[in-house]
């Protein structure tokens, strides 16, 4: 990288190391020996590099501001910049400043949530996404319905900026079926959830403006909003999966009054919570008096993990809406059917939506047409029996396989990691653990080294929250997970002991 | 929409009306009657709606400071505001200011080269898109070869941010035939040649900063860098297919020393020109003096109209950068194979395709899994003979489409538009044309109510210039072509009456 694209400030970095910092300092059961405090300094920063939290490119502070906001000497500072560049870390240049780089030969991709390449997987346990297998045989059923519905199509140019309208019409009808009366014109077709949100951030939330998040929320879409510029306003969860705390929604959007908010009700990630009806009654009203469009992320509805039959899941969000102006949905096959599809989609207002498709063309023009082929010949009967459509088959595949890997990983974890707590959620495909004291970056840092791959608390949180958390998702089964636990607990030691993050320093986590 | 997104500014306002202005002013050969200014401007702006040129939720200026800036009353401000109101093309809230929208039912879906649906194609022909119908059977084949291979992947999560290998190994394979030796390590698949420049944007250019662009240059990829914040230097393409004036891309990157410049050296979009090899090693000397990213989109490359046999293209861009850090090559199977695929690609050092991957899970995560299979089972010999691979063999089904299309489309115009001028070009799939001293703007609103939809050369353009052009591509056959033309005729010569935009308004352009 030759120039820096984005800067930090010196308060805002420094408010980044602080849960760091105070876990070095406070010691905790390994922190007996001590490190320079440079090398302290330049491990922090190299953490948050790996992990995405400071984006490559990204133009550090000066020396002295940054020395200024750390109440350390600017020698420190200066030796650390030294250190992470002859790391690799950090480029130069005079008059330039200083940003951050990936070493060559890195074997960390970093970034968010990114996936291990699957032919990593013989070494690797890859806990970073959560996301199945696909549910055969209908992936393959579903593209071979879609290859015989591929003729007409290919006399197109293929570009269908709103989507397929056999798709379209296909989720209206699905939302119609829900309780959401939904005409086509409502629904537009995305490259994925992350498409479906950039894109209504991209209409309604300007540079620089506010957006209401859970905390802790999705890693991903809280990355894409900074990065879009927005300010992140945290709503902090309650504890276990007790979920959205009301008056504080009420609170902040009333006080703050942002933008845009952005919830997961159904199998909230990482938490696992899922709102009920009178919960989303709420934030619909909440929202609506505030002025603020309140985006629904329904990637993860339907997965159910401990429903009994005849039990009806709340209705979704939308259906809370009556004016329909308040509530933008975001869906998504990738946890229904497979993310390799990246076939994701809004639900809004038709003007929302023919706002949304003539901003389009600037992005990606369209999604894939035989995987939203594929997806309309499952929403509507292909593969089907029974009164169920192939859409449904292949998630009732994907919560037996969900439910299964859920039981395998909680027994691990338990087993493995006794003084991890967590609250396991009735769906979705994520458990969120706190990891006894440890600190989650460290612990994944050093995950990493001992082939499992986990991310970490402070991901899905803003400015450096949930230090002592990780997240484990639902996607690998017995043996693998009790051989992940077992790699997790190996990390967890090489923490507690202090030789983690390949120096000499104590890495316990104190809140 | 309940609020702006951004805003334009009065003197930027001012700019993008001036072509259409001077044209209402000047007369013209239909410029007898008179409109009232204020219905002149709310025309204009209308216009710079209805084309995506102001994005929808864009704040208007104050009426003061539009009236300031355009030298007009306040009154007819006010009263051009009103009318757009009441058109639905404006909204307004106190204390809010006013910001563009489109109005309900309105039969343009706007934006920048956005698609008409196919469904719609029985009465509108698009020459809007530049994309071509799949050269089938090889779109079919491909498919087919895909799901035959899809079995070891399905049992992966499928989110694969790099790209799949077998597709990376297959295009930097490519890339070494073509004479640019290349590793798997310097490719990553994207989705669409849109995504690939979406990405590189986000990693080179902060907002704020320059970017040089021919001018003119690819509408989409124009809008995408000025949505990111970019600032573009536009530097004049020659007349006719002469192309790249290398003194003033010399002089503009050493002055301005511009983080990025976007090219598009195979047959250029719009005007079809192709860089000799003289050329591109010039640019990109003046781009690594500068030290500025030279990005090249070769989404044409291959599409040699008038090859012949023996006759070999000049070589990529990226042949004559051996350093390997000035060029960053992007290329999609959109005009290749099938826009439908989505699927495009980055060609870059390792370093920075590392780090494009690292920043993509806060994008759009992959590209889908089945298209990047299709795509790499042409290129691996997949509907091969004969010494061709199928990727080979669709492109020259293609060629063979886009010749004949511009041979019906060069004569359909030269009989129905004679006074219409162009150089046509020896490969692409755009032809850019003068049209005789009328608006294009006017020429494309009016063609859209006579059923035919083309693109107006201020979209390829920087501040409203081009007026005098449209672009026509090579996607219909000889009876549409030659429909399309009779309709294009049909509203010149309403242009030229003055009875286009809706309004009582002579509609001349005059340079």
């Amino acid at each position: 990288m030759a120039q820096w694209t984005s800067a930090i400030g010196a308060s805002q970095l420094a408010r980044l190391l602080a849960p760091q910092r105070a876990a070095g300092s406070a010691g905790g059961p390994g922190g007996t020996r001590r490190v320079p405090a440079y090398r302290a300094l330049a491990d922090g920063v190299r953490l948050l590099v790996l992990e995405g939290r400071i984006p490559v490119a990204t133009r550090l502070p000066a020396e002295r501001e940054l020395a200024a906001a750390l109440a350390v000497s600017r020698t420190t500072v200066a030796a650390a910049y030294e250190s992470l560049r002859a790391d690799g870390f950090l480029a130069s240049r005079r008059g330039a400043g200083s940003w951050t780089a990936l070493p060559a030969g890195n074997p960390l991709p970093s970034g968010g949530l990114e996936p291990l390449p699957p032919e990593a997987a013989g070494t690797m346990i890859d806990l970073g996404c959560a996301a199945l297998p696909a549910p055969e045989p209908w992936l393959t059923r579903a593209f071979q319905g879609a290859l015989a519905d591929l003729p007409p199509y290919a006399h197109t140019h293929g570009d269908y900026p709103a989507g397929l309208p056999a798709l379209r019409q296909a989720l209206a009808d699905r939302y119609t079926a829900r309780g959401v009366p939904t005409m086509p014109e409502q629904i537009m077709i995305t490259t994925g959830a992350m498409g479906a949100v950039a894109a209504i951030r991209g209409l309604f939330v300007p540079r620089g403006e506010r957006v209401a998040v859970e905390h802790p929320s999705y890693a991903n879409v809280l990355q894409l909003l900074r990065e879009a510029g927005a300010r992140l306003v945290p709503v902090a969860m309650g504890e276990g999966l007790s979920g959205w705390d009301l008056p504080a929604w009420r609170r902040v959007l009333r006080d703050a009054a942002p933008r845009m908010a952005y919830v997961i009700a159904d199998y909230h990630n990482p938490t696992g919570a899922l709102a009920d009806e009178e919960q989303r009654r709420e934030l619909v009203a909440a929202a609506r008096a505030a002025g603020t469009v309140l985006v629904a992320d329904e990637t993860m509805s339907g997965l159910d993990l401990d429903a009994v039959p005849g039990e009806r899941p709340p209705r979704p969000v939308a259906a809370f809406d009556p004016g329909g102006s308040t509530v933008v949905t975001v869906g998504s096959a990738s946890k229904a059917i497979w993310a390799g599809l990246r076939i994701g989609w809004v639900r809004a207002a038709p003007e929302t939506i023919r706002s949304l498709v003539a901003a389009r063309v600037y992005a990606d023009l369209g999604s894939p047409v035989l995987e939203q082929l594929a997806v309309a010949w499952l929403l509507t009967g292909g593969g089907g029996s029974g009164g169920e459509n192939g859409w449904d088959r292949a998630m009732a595949v994907r919560r037996e396989r969900a439910r299964e890997n859920r039981e395998a990983l909680v027994e691990a974890v338990r087993r493995h990691l006794p003084d991890w707590e967590f609250t396991v959620p009735r769906g979705g495909l994520t458990l969120w653990v706190r990891t006894g004291g440890l600190s989650g970056s460290r612990i994944a840092e050093a995950g990493e080294r001992l082939g499992v791959r986990v991310p970490s608390g402070p991901r899905f949180g803003v400015d450096g929250a949930f230090e002592g958390y990780v997240r484990l998702p639902f996607t690998v089964s017995g043996p693998v997970a009790t051989e992940a636990a077992t790699r997790l607990a190996a990390a967890a030691r090489l923490v507690l002991t202090g030789r983690s993050a390949g120096a000499d320093t104590p890495r316990s986590f104190v809140a």
